[in-house]
């Protein structure tokens, strides 16, 4: 639907307005005002303003935004300040709020809303509204099922142009994103696609199936959207027909889709690699916050753990030159950042789907001349400073031969770690940093420690 | 353009190709079908094969491309492998590889070319298109003209929705993305924009006035591509005017050139978070790869060399209490994995403007209580954990305390490294993680062992 009523933000005055919904929220005399303000603000705006407060001020804006707009505002919200703003709400409300939206928006907020609500709605719905809720429910997260919409126009292909475009002209406005008309023959079964390009500049008298683009991207519900979203930035597409196995059109993806989960999944994945589980609501409480980051801080604490145990069989030396002490951390620190490097590009071309099977051996080799590399610059500068420090050469030494083993072993995790974790199907990126750390961290120890006591003690 | 010829891969076929291509490349006498076959595929196809393989057979299957479309290609690459695949051709090649670009498209590439090419090929241009290149060359990376292109369809205010479907008709075809024509007045100011859709379904007869959207999301070349994104993002847009100072449209901005701006900056965030300065081609030379990371190494080095430093002003003590040294990299990686949580989540609400400056002490108070929490809970834990290994009731407490203490410091430090460089106009994310890492250890082997010296030795 195309809203030519509501202003829209020039995109440097939303933090502004925010400052301004702050001040007015401090005056009671200003709240009509405020009110007012907020009916003239796109739907994602007010989405914008509510993640942006604390949450005492988000619920004081959030009673002054019009009832009807609700269940769009909840639509854009991210999943974290929905569930406040759900929190906040009546069973009444929630219903209010859930049946102004269409079946594929419903099933994105669906998971948050209370089990009564959802009944309450899906009783209201009309049969063919109902059927595609169920239908959007029943694809897993990450799928092109989950993310699809039901807003796409189809066309005959034994039509011409001309009784096309009086079709459409009957519709009095299109769907959001219909940069093209899905074409379709008796059964429903996808034929092509039209641009409305080639429908306005194409000859009124031709028939769609001359004109339409017969071959051209389609999806399947099933299809992962990770892959759906890589053709459409390869073939920079606006909208794309989804069909289920007998080639009927159910559904179609649109560009804006893709961006939101491209924003999402670039977001969970720098979260998860910094350990914390879920997106998280800058202003939420203390205990949420806790939950949201304790499980990666107690994966840390057991990996700290075993390395601290590897330094506590070295003991014995350590007491003896405790120079080990201060230098063992050096070791195992530039391991794991460089571990890091290589598993990051691994994971990254793994992603993009640019390793080949028969490369993984070919990859090991370069990343271990990498390390290798590595290993001799920076070994023998810290080996050099081991010796200004300490005056030992034997210590230098050890320093020196530590760190080149220990950039091997990171290079070799960095390369195995997301191999084996692809074999098995698993997503090769999530904690894959942890893992590389707790090898490094142990194995560096383990190395420095060794040498040490063989050479030293 | 619209490519109707050339078949689109399914989502699922792409890796495959790759495995096929391979294959064909190892037998001289399949050359001619491999030829085929690649010329049957999309540029951004090829570009994602050539990605896949190792330098040697990505040359040889470049060799193999016929020559009218390596510009295409060149601007679907990665920067990395464009730089393989440029160092392979030589000047005239490169220049009719240039030519069949548009500006937009030039400028994208043209970092990568040699000077004298460049020199060359704008000498070719017509004296229009030269104008456009110099401008997309003019703006900055990162601003909303470096990603504009100018292949927008603009109309009169004045003329009839017939006129100027007329108009439409005598240009064939539409550019891509053309969701909605730009209204401008006699003097190129922007008036609004009338989508496809509404020029479709209303009657001919009305003014384009009438019938476009008057006010509506305009960029300028200045704004910040990453603010453009967001307004895409929120307001689900295909397509954007962009306007100079007066009003005057100078181009448009589209979702393709959003969609892949986002991408990249994820990639980019995400291999600065690891410690890579740019891009790597995953089968990059040994020294190319070195070249790439060893600047963020040498920063890890002196950061871990401080933390030895450190240590080292507590030899005595650990000399005394060797399992010191076994337990300080439990309270310092921690400290890490817990600022670098906090650090994350407010780089990202930074990055999304949703922090206002009256909320920092806010947020602070609020960090410094999951400190806390974490510090009990945690802390707790690993003295009891402490003492059971040592025996020891003081240096279990010792271990608690400096959890604590550890926890706060990374808590506080979470919160101001990125306020320090958000408020200095610097990217808040750029090398935090090391920064925060750097106070982590060091403060935590500090806090660790000067407890230690005061209560134990």
């Amino acid at each position: 639907m195309i809203e030519a009523m509501q202003s829209r933000l020039e995109v440097e005055d939303l933090s502004r307005s925010v400052a301004e919904v702050q001040r007015l929220l401090g005056d009671a005399e200003r709240l009509p005002e405020l009110r007012r303000r907020l009916d003239g603000l796109h739907p994602a705006d007010i989405a914008y303003v509510l993640e942006a407060l604390p949450h005492e001020e988000r619920l004081a804006v959030w009673d002054l935004v019009k009832a009807d707009r609700d269940g769009d505002i909840l639509v854009e919200v991210s999943d974290a300040v929905r569930e406040s703003l759900i929190a906040s709400m009546d069973s009444a409300e929630l219903i209010a709020a859930a049946e102004t939206l269409e079946a594929d928006e419903l099933a994105d907020i669906a998971p948050d809303l209370p089990p009564d609500v959802i009944e309450e709605v899906v009783q209201s719905l009309p049969a063919e509204e109902r059927e595609r809720l169920r239908a959007a429910l029943s694809y897993p997260e990450g799928s092109v099922g989950a993310l699809m919409d039901f807003d796409h126009v189809a066309v005959r292909e034994d039509v011409s142009l001309e009784a096309a475009t009086r079709y459409l002209r009957r519709l009095d406005e299109l769907p959001d994103h219909t940069d093209q008309l899905f074409v379709v023959d008796r059964e429903q079964r996808l034929r092509g696609t039209l641009p409305l390009g080639r429908l306005i500049v194409s000859d009124l008298d031709l028939e769609v199936a001359r004109v339409m683009i017969p071959e051209n991207v389609k999806l399947y519900p099933e299809d992962a959207a990770e892959d759906a979203a890589s053709a459409f930035e390869r073939y920079d597409l606006v909208s794309a027909p989804v069909v289920d196995a007998s080639g009927r059109l159910v559904g179609r993806l649109t560009v804006d889709a893709v961006v939101d989960y491209i924003r999402q999944r670039s977001a969970e994945s720098q979260l998860a690699e910094a350990g914390l589980q879920h997106e998280e609501d800058v202003f939420a409480p203390v205990l949420d916050s806790f939950k949201n980051r304790w499980a990666w801080l107690a994966v840390n604490l057991v990996t700290a753990f075993v390395a601290s145990r590897v330094i506590g069989l070295f003991e014995d030396s350590i007491a003896q030159l405790v120079a080990l002490a201060a230098l063992m951390p050096i070791v195992a620190g530039i391991g794991g950042n460089s571990g890091n490097q290589t598993m990051t590009m691994i994971v990254r071309a793994l992603a993009l789907g640019q390793i080949q099977k028969s490369y993984w051996t070919k990859l090991l080799y370069k990343e271990i001349g990498v390390a290798l590399l590595n290993g001799v610059v920076w070994g023998t500068l810290l080996g050099a400073l081991a010796y200004l420090f300490y005056g030992s050469v034997a210590l230098g030494g050890v320093m020196a031969l530590a760190m080149i083993l220990n950039l091997v072993l990171a290079a070799s995790m960095g390369v195995a770690i997301p191999w084996i974790r692809a074999r098995r199907g698993r997503d090769p990126a999530q904690g894959s940093s942890v893992l590389i750390t707790a090898c490094t961290d142990s194995g560096g120890f383990f190395i420095f420690l060794g040498l040490a006591t063989i050479f030293l003690v």
